[in-house]
């Protein structure tokens, strides 16, 4: 694996999931990354993704250097031929550059703005950092992507299933903030590369990229979709149509016990953080339907993973 | 030991501060600790506690993952059947279980608001995180209580003692802002439990909470407190029955060389940052009878032995 | 060499410049520095100058603790015999006293406030950190000196060069901000230290420091400076005459590839980060005569060759 900025960059799905689940369970640190280092800059806070990424790139062996790119005001320009006499001190070009002779992957935070859909979409800063930099990328959430949470949810899947071909339910949960659509991007992505029944419901006017559902059913009536659903994957986007827009949405999609009484028993997903009895109900979350903090602990198998697989490719 | 929140967590005291003088003398790092991660999260700024735990922690060969909260503004809601529409984005149920699984001990650093006696009381950040976390907590200063500084001056007062049975003054002093009582509480706890002759003056209008006091002699007259003293400990805090408020004293507090004089040439100690002139005199703090930069390195020992019994608890 | 805090403390600039190269071809993880711990202090913030000394402290086998004093608002007093009732918390006395049982070299960026020369000159919060700390002090950007990148250049100049005799010119180039001379300064002093033929060009009002500059050429109009250079250093500063003050220049100072046809084919340098098409033309930045990407790279070996001599030293 050269990077890992898309879930295109997966070419072999099931030995990777294999692979997570292999590190997961032997647990033991290894010396495949050591003598190497990971630098992981923020554009935007993290919490869970840094400290997964961490703790997998330590079980590696590797160093970890961390930047906050937002917090020290590093501000970068992105535009070929700018004449930098404002407030962008440095360039991608030379960033990119010398952090690639710091660091043997660099693994890049990005959030959209959610304002210009198209500027969001050409993934700017982090396409930038692919560009000029020569050493692999790692995406650790971007404008539309999170594929490092895409991972770990196939991984969690793949861990709870019990059905011979699962019916895998992705609902639009309310939420008071505009929120990219980045998990909901990778997570119907990633779907779609494994075998299993899968819906999208969410409310009008809060359907994903058509470039990116292809021919995914949405079914806007969410106790239609949740019928006999294995796994519920709840998670707020903010609309694709109204590009970043917070629509007024009459019913409620809060997932609460009496909406998983038709599935089967369904595991409840989220990939966290969740504000509880707006996304997901109490009685869901200190429920055994809900393997929320499960998820949350792939993320370090599946960053383990990513990395090891980068590190080889490296060696070779 | 299985936490570490209060001085309540220590069985066998005197075996502690032991462990603590010895990691001190070999002063070597060792492997207890290999493979094994602990997280720091401050809901409060910190260098010293963050430096000597830190420190600690590689000295045993553990990863350390830092974590501000404060700084990140990942603004944790703590009250059971919250809806969380507003300004919290997670819940402390989640925050705790997933630290859990990335962390192998949680430290965690949250002082009081000052403002609402009661909830301070409740310590409902560190007990929180005791509740829902599933590996052990350690407190690097909470609402009431500071006991790795407790523990490190016991191990200082040990290590300069010449008396037979030392008497041990716990003095208020000035201090432009409102602090907390932590380290006067934890203080005063741990003086109970050694072998001294132990008395606190202050202000009237400044007792410390009196279920922690108990029947610690309170001299409102430093000049008598001070008298043939072996240690003057002395330490800021806002009034507890007054809670958390600034009074007006008129006499001087700051302790100096005068004051000093009728004490066994008493060695004075602070948990620093201390301020020069306000709390203790310049002819004070540049004497011999400062002991506050040894107590200072006490802390990595300290916080050392600490982590060392909860990692051997947790292979047991 | 006991401190890094001037030129000054390189006493053997050949075998550190030697060293320097030695350990970048080698380029491997050494145990020199196990055990040890490098304590990093930043009053500005930094990227550049962190990641490359973190590099270079772990390559030795260190430990790296970083502290950002900016950010943590631990507001620290300078001033002998301060009443400290006001909003500093803690003396440079108990600071660095206190680092100096943390960590086994401090190093400290400290920029000047450009505001008052002789304050910046006294250099009081490096100088007062090499004063009170017990533990060797190295230089990440003082008031009035960058030593570390100062190695840096010597020993990319050094590599680059086909000269027997390289003329090394030192420009000014416009910048919208006002920025220190530190970079500017300790280049100078290199030079001086180095055989090359050194001319530094500059707008009137923009002369340095005479006492840095002793008998270095000043040369007004860039375009004789640069004839013949085999070097062209680029780099805005702040006025020193009219201290910290930016004037109204009316040539243009920007550095192209127009401006580069009478050199020797020149080599372009700057510390970077640089602000394209301001201070230097993308026509030059994205061609050959740019080394600044190989520049930054060396930090890392320029400050392993320093932390090692250091660590070498504390041993004997």
């Amino acid at each position: 694996m050269k990077n890992y900025t898309t879930l295109a960059d997966i070419h072999d799905l099931d030995g990777l999931i294999g692979e997570a689940r292999s590190l997961k369970s032997k647990n033991t640190a290894s010396n495949t990354g050591k003598g190497k280092t990971l630098g992981m800059l923020f554009f935007n806070p993290s919490l869970r993704t840094r400290l997964s990424t961490e703790k997998a790139a330590k079980l590696l062996g590797m160093e970890v250097m961390v930047m906050n790119a937002d917090k020290d005001g590093w501000a970068l320009e992105f535009e070929d031929g700018a004449i930098m006499n404002s407030d962008k001190a440095e360039h991608i070009k030379e960033a990119a550059a010398v952090l690639s002779q710091y660091c043997d992957i660099i693994a890049v935070r990005a959030f959209p703005g959610l304002k210009d859909k198209e500027k969001d979409e050409s993934e700017y800063v982090l396409n930038s950092f692919k560009k000029y930099a020569s050493v692999p990328v790692v995406n650790l959430e971007s404008a539309t992507g999170h594929p490092l949470q895409a991972l770990t949810d196939a991984m969690t899947i793949q861990e709870f299933n019990k059905a011979e071909k699962a019916k895998v339910v992705l609902s639009w949960a309310p939420h008071p903030k505009a929120l990219p659509q980045s998990v909901a991007n990778s997570f119907t992505e990633m779907m779609q590369r494994l075998d299993v029944d899968f819906v999208i419901t969410n409310p009008e006017g809060y359907d994903l990229d058509p470039d990116i559902r292809k021919d995914v059913k949405v079914e806007h009536d969410q106790e239609k979709a949740f019928k006999d659903a294995d796994f519920v994957y709840v998670k707020n986007w903010s609309s694709y149509e109204n590009y970043g827009q917070i629509l007024d949405i009459k019913e409620n999609w809060t997932v609460n016990q009496a909406k998983l009484k038709n599935t089967n028993n369904a595991k409840v997903m989220h990939c966290l953080p969740v504000r509880r009895n707006v996304v997901i109900a109490d009685n869901v979350l200190d429920s055994e339907n809900s393997i929320v903090i499960q998820q949350a602990n792939n993320r370090t198998y599946a960053a383990q993973a990513v990395l090891k697989r980068i590190l080889e490719c490296r060696k070779e």
